[in-house]
Formats: structure tokens, sequence, C-alpha cells
């Protein structure tokens, strides 16, 4: 399992390429929520996502053998635009498999990193599956959403937040595969464990949410908009962790993960994509739990389309 | 008149309280564009604007008896901002005029700062004038918006390019009142003289323009819904560095600016306000000019507000 050690020893990887993104204080959302509210701009990543930090950590950890077999992976596109952007750095191959309805702004931006994208499936896991089978036929490293050296590497956006907020009170996470809720919950628990950490997901997508409340995950529904947390079933990897650290976990309608896009173009000026606004969505639902409190909400990621901009507004 | 030296001194005034912003290269907006394309994020400022640079350096200029006495300066918006966060830093009180139509998103910014705001006036140049006079009377310290402090602080980020992309080419820059226009300038003849700085500015307020071309700028038309760069009168103390330095100036059409809006939400998912998008709708003029070459856009700010961005939308 990943340790707080890993994440410490992670940094060097990431800062070699990265600087640590803004924790910024917004007076008007904290009005609206009652509460202290700062948002940590994973937003502001080169590629507009936090999972580039997972990418150069694993990079920094593969072998020559490795290197030399090239990396294949599956992504809805933030994933596989960290993993590109990992093989840019270090000049080694790169193929993702990406399903045939994908975010066509992050495939453009995964072949403008160089990488091969292979499209297959309606899904993320069905594309998952079939590339996995062809990398180990073609012996390439395959790189699992949840690999350890990954979740160690976006561990590092939270030891900034508490670096830069060590009295903060609850950190609201987006869960997809649960890296980056793993890093955040990993981190606390070693610096404060009185910091609360929640995982949210959209309710049209939640086998991560039933898996750790020990329900049946199996048929969980996979309908969300966000394709950056539109995973059908639980990842084991991260559930170990999430189950052991994680203080509860939200569920947040897809109609609710539009308003919050629009509260946040108007409040922050910043562009989320649905991962990234459904923790204020979240906070909106458990206003007395954190009232007054220092809540941070962590825009994961920025990478929305025009198409679902517009669907936003429409909605709000 | 505000020389490179101004700006060097200024930069641990800045960084006391911010940190560099990102310049970030853009594969599919260089492809768009024949052109190697990096935009400086400083709409990632806390305020949302370049500005905010220029009142920390101003801030750490005053004297005691101009703390005392308290700031007054008039604004659209994001100047208004930066003197608001340099009087909470600095816990000076600070007096805002705006004009009766201000942007409500930065008005209500200005407030959660903790600034006053006081509205006088249809637009920035009316609320100007008549703010200063009550400025003279209250004894406050009137703040002009191309004080040579303002300009020093903001020069810095055109620093943090030259650093970062020693060997670039063109740098596209936003005027308005020409504070961030005279920092490239400054900084590019210190460093390279052969970088071309290239001011733009709304066709529909084009005084600035006009007066560095020598013309008569006195009835300009001031109708741009970009309220960055919507100024009715020409300021002498940055036209003496614009003449000087400027390579260029361009003028944009408002609708070409909520084009490049909409571009720039689908190419790097950045929210721009109408200034911070004026150097994308100007590069796209000349692309044979800029054409294979190293070129910086100066994302200025990103408070659009949400009445904007549908307009945004519809135009485009």
């Amino acid at each position: 399992m990943v340790t707080f050690h890993d994440i410490i020893a992670a940094r060097p990887h990431v800062y070699r390429y990265l600087r640590p993104t803004p924790l910024t204080f917004y007076p008007t959302l904290s009005d609206l929520l009652g509460a202290e509210v700062y948002i940590k701009h994973e937003n502001h990543q080169p590629v507009g996502a936090f999972k580039v930090r997972g990418g150069l950590n694993l990079a920094a950890h593969l072998t020559e053998n490795e290197r030399a077999a090239g990396l294949a992976t599956a992504s809805t596109g933030n994933h596989g635009q960290s993993i590109a952007f990992a093989g840019k750095v270090t000049s080694t191959r790169v193929v993702i498999a990406m399903p045939e309805n994908a975010n066509p702004g992050k495939v453009a931006a995964i072949r403008a990193l160089g990488a091969e994208v292979a499209f297959h499936g309606a899904d993320f896991d069905t594309a998952r599956l079939w590339m996995q089978e062809r990398a180990e036929k073609e012996g390439m490293r395959w790189v699992n959403v949840t690999d350890e050296h990954l979740i160690a590497g976006v561990g590092t956006y939270a030891l900034e937040i508490v670096e830069e907020l060590p009295d903060v009170d609850v950190i609201l996470v987006p869960v997809g595969g649960g890296s980056g809720a793993c890093g955040c919950s990993l981190v606390a628990n070693a610096v404060n464990p009185a910091i609360q950490v929640i995982g949210c997901q959209a309710a049209a997508a939640p086998a991560q949410y039933l898996a750790w409340r020990g329900k049946n995950a199996e048929d969980a529904p996979m309908s969300t908009f966000a394709e950056g947390v539109a995973t059908r079933v639980p990842f084991p990897d991260t559930q170990v962790i999430l189950r052991r650290y994680l203080s509860d976990f939200l569920l947040v309608e897809d109609d609710d993960i539009y308003r919050a896009i629009v509260m946040l173009l108007e409040h922050t000026h910043n562009l989320a994509e649905g991962a990234g606004a459904i923790p204020l969505a979240a906070a909106s639902q458990i206003k007395e739990r954190i009232a007054g409190k220092k809540v941070v909400l962590v825009m994961s990621g920025g990478n929305l389309s025009l198409e679902r901009l517009r669907a936003a507004l429409a909605t709000a």
C-alpha cells in the first residue's frame, strides 16, 4: 500500500517539471457557503488536471526495459494526458486506449503530447480491458490507473494544501479511480488525523461509493456526463486506502454538477470540468456541517468541452 | 520614467505575497496559429488579473502618513482589486470609484477585500475625475492608474516571461491604461531589444492607439464591452514609454474578442475576460508575421461576467 513516505519521496520527481498550484481563498464563495472556502487549483496544471503529477512520478521509476517497451494505458482523458506528458518528457512511447465517445479536446491534447490514441468501446472500463490484453501481447508496460507511483505522485498536491493551510478542517475531493482521494487521505492522516477528507462522486456513476459503503457495486449505473469520475467498477487498490482513511463519501446529481460549474465560473472565473466541480456541489449539501470551518475544494481539472459548458449554462 | 531597475526592485515586494504565474505552451493553439504559442497566465493571480502585482509594489512604498490617510482610486475593476488587495495586506483604508455599470463580480470582489466602493458616472474616466477631486478634499493618497510603482510592479510578469522563455520572439499584450505593455516593453528592451512587444486594444476604444500613432484621440469612441481596456483618453505617462519601446500597436473588433474568448475556453480551458483575449485575436490578424515564431499571449485577466460569457458563446 502507498505510504505517506512515498508521497514525500515523489516530490522531487514532480517538482522537476511542475510548480505548486495556487490554493486561493474566495470571499464571495465563502459568503455563500458560510465557511472559509479555498480552492486548490489543479486545473492550473499544464495539462489542466492533477493527474500529471502521478505520471511524472511513475516515469521516474521506470526501468530501462520498461522505457524501451513503451507504456500502455486506458483513459477518459486526464490520466491519458498525464501519461502522455510523462512519455514526452522522458522520450517514452505511449499508447492510450480511449472510449469511442471521448472528450475531443482531451483526445487532441493527448495526441499533441505525442502519444498514440486507440479508440475502443463505449466506456472507460471496456477500453481498459481491451488495452490491457493488447499491452500484454505486445510486451508494453501496462499502467493501471491506480498504480502506486501514480497515487504517490498525485498525493503531492495534498502536501501543498496542508503546508499552505495547516489548520484546514475539511477537504472535499472528487473520486474517479480514487488516486486523488487516496493522496488527500494519506496526507491528512499522517499530518493531522482531525482533518476530514470527504470523497464525492456523481450519483450517476456510484460504483466506488457503493463499494466504500459496503454495498454491491456490480451493476452500478454509469451515465454521468463528468468523464473524470465515470467509473463503472470499484478499484480494489484505492478502496483499501479509502476505507481506512476517508471520513465520508457523498453523491452529487449531474444537474447539481452543472450548477456548480456555473457557480465556479461566476465566483472564481475558473472553468472546472465535471469532476472538478463536484466538491462545490457536495459542499452545498453539507452547509451545516462545514459552517465556519476552513474548507478546501479540490478543483481536480478544468478540461470541460464547449458542448458541456453550453449544457451547464443552459441548466443553471 | 520607470526603469528596468525599478522592475527588478519591485520583485521582493511582489513575491512577498505572490508566486510566479505559469507560462504554458498550448499545442492545439500553436497548430491553429502556425506558431509556437505560449500563454502567460496572469488570470491565475488571486484576484484574477496581473494588476495585483502593481498594488503590492505601491503598498511597499507608502509613507506612514499616506497609509494613515488611506488610498483613493478609480477603476473598472482589476486595478481596484489590486489596490484593495494591497490595502488588505497592509491594513490600509481604500476607497474605489467605479462607473455605475461596473462588472458586478468585480464590485463584489473589491468589497470582499474590505475596500469601499463609490459609484459615479457612466465610464472610468468620469469616475476617475470625480474621485480625484474627492481624494484631494479628503486628504487621501490618490493612486493614478499609471503610478510609477504600479508600472514597475506589473512589469515583474514580463521578467518571468523572459526568464522562462529567453528566446521569445513576440509578446502580444493588451493596452488599457498601458501599465502592462510598459512593463513588457521596458523588460524586452533591457533584456533583448529584438523581442517584439505588440500592444493591442479594442477598436471600439482606440484612444491609446490613436495617440501612439500620433493621431487626435480627443473624441475617440469608447463602446467596447471589454472594460479592462475601456479607456476614453490616452495616458501621457505610459505613452512616453510605449512610443519609445513598443514595436507595434493593433486594434481588434469586439466580435473578434468574443470569438477569442471562446477559442481560449476550447483550447486552454481558461476563462479570459475581454482584455485577456485580445492578444489571441490580434495574433490571428498577423499569422504571416508570427509564422514559426515563439509567441507569448498575455492573458492579463480572467474576470469575465456570466452575462459576457453567454454573449461570447452566442457570437462564436
